[in-house]
């Protein structure tokens, strides 16, 4: 991806809505949750604290995250939907 | 759990509500209220104050602790609900 | 009770509504207004300054104190409805 | 009075309403206006400024004032009803 | 008058709305639109800043001023209608 | 004009909406569109920073700017109709 | 462009929205979702940090950006609308 997030913004890609439910049966797209699970696909440089001091982004590309429902921003860049949080909508990272 | 979260988040396992009432009778889901307590599944390293020293989070993996009703977020992770928290949305801890 | 408040949160016991209203009439539970007024149960270690320096709370176990009808949070613990505040919501001690 | 403010707060005794309007009519309860002057029954010790040193209420027992219309909170005391307000919401000393 | 502001406010006595309008017309009270000038009858001492300084009021008894329509509180004293603002909401003074 | 701001406030000229559209129709007062850029007629001093220190305001008598359509305040002084802003609702200057 | 921004501020051209959809079909103008990205014309000097450290703007004159929906401010400049936002609500630059 050809996009450099700015200061503490990262870029992630949703997972996948699971397609069948316990039951097994199908969900049509609209009735399907929204997975708050999605991996790192860029990070920005961080923020500066108080003292001017650079504070890194606490996870780097490839990180497999959990973040807020209504944190971030949904775009479609180069017709890929992709969200955009700040680093600290992001609640955990998968070890 | 194999999830660790960012800054001064904490995991916890909510309590399970009580079936029964005190009058002894069953309890349907939807009429039980949830429990503010619960059990410490995973801390996050803690935020950085002013100065940019590391204040850690006041509870570790094990404790018991009493919660604000609106302060976190219920997420399931590998089908088990949790619930993540800053941790001043922390109210007490069982000694 | 085995209950540690965290930061400058203080957990307090309501004092009872009074029975009776000034003409001597007996008042049901629902019209009997909650006194704001109660005395220290348990303290937390209080919260820190900007300099990282402890600000203890300014009152101890046993403390009567007078608060605001809305700054806290009613939650039973073990039983027993007490009342969850920070420290700022305390508003004066009785002597 | 045997009663503490916290922090920066303190205790008024608000003036009476005026019984006659200027045309000399007798005003029922509900209709009076109630003045935002009184006079101070107990002050706070103040509060701590970002460097820790702390800042006296500019008002001492005794002084009568002007205060805002919103920033207290009544209550009452031993049967009296008081005034609670931060220093902050206190506009003006009568010389 | 004996009244002393407190911190940063400043009591201002507002002009007189005008009786006539540009075409000669007398103007019923109701149908004035209030002024939003006036002049400066008490200063208090200023505010602290960050570091304990005291930044005085920018404005002097006397001062005739420009002020926001919101920001202040109107009060009567001693039978006087005044304005009580935050030398913040002071605009501008007449040089 | 014989009007000081205060702080970093400024005084603003707005331009004259323009009496014909693109099709060269003349409009109406209340269907002109007021324009978001003006004349500076006065300064303010400036605002303090954190460590007492002046930050003047980024502009001088007599430049254009553009501002936003929100950020200030309609006032009529001696009969012209201006605008009060804080520097901080300036957007840009015409160079 | 002859117009400079103040402080943190960016003048950005809005990428004009496509007019075909995927299936081939125009759309009218006010069923076109308007384009989250732009091209910077023109960029401010930056803002001043708790220091007085000047911030530079992280983007200059002819970056392509993303930016969010509804961080800036839309305006007409000479006959051309233009976007004007604050640095912070940039996302991210393509690279």
């Amino acid at each position: 991806m050809n996009l450099k997030p700015l200061g503490d913004r990262v870029i992630i890609k949703q997972d996948e809505a699971e397609e069948t439910t316990a039951s097994g049966l199908y969900l049509a797209t609209e009735a399907k949750e929204k997975p708050q699970t999605g991996t790192v696909l860029a990070v920005g440089e961080g923020k500066l604290d108080k003292d001017g001091k650079l504070i890194p982004v606490p996870v780097k590309e490839g990180d497999k995250v959990l973040y807020g429902k209504y944190g971030g921003t949904e775009i479609t860049v180069d017709g890929e939907d992709v969200m955009i949080l700040r680093a600290d909508d992001l609640y955990a990272v998968f070890a």
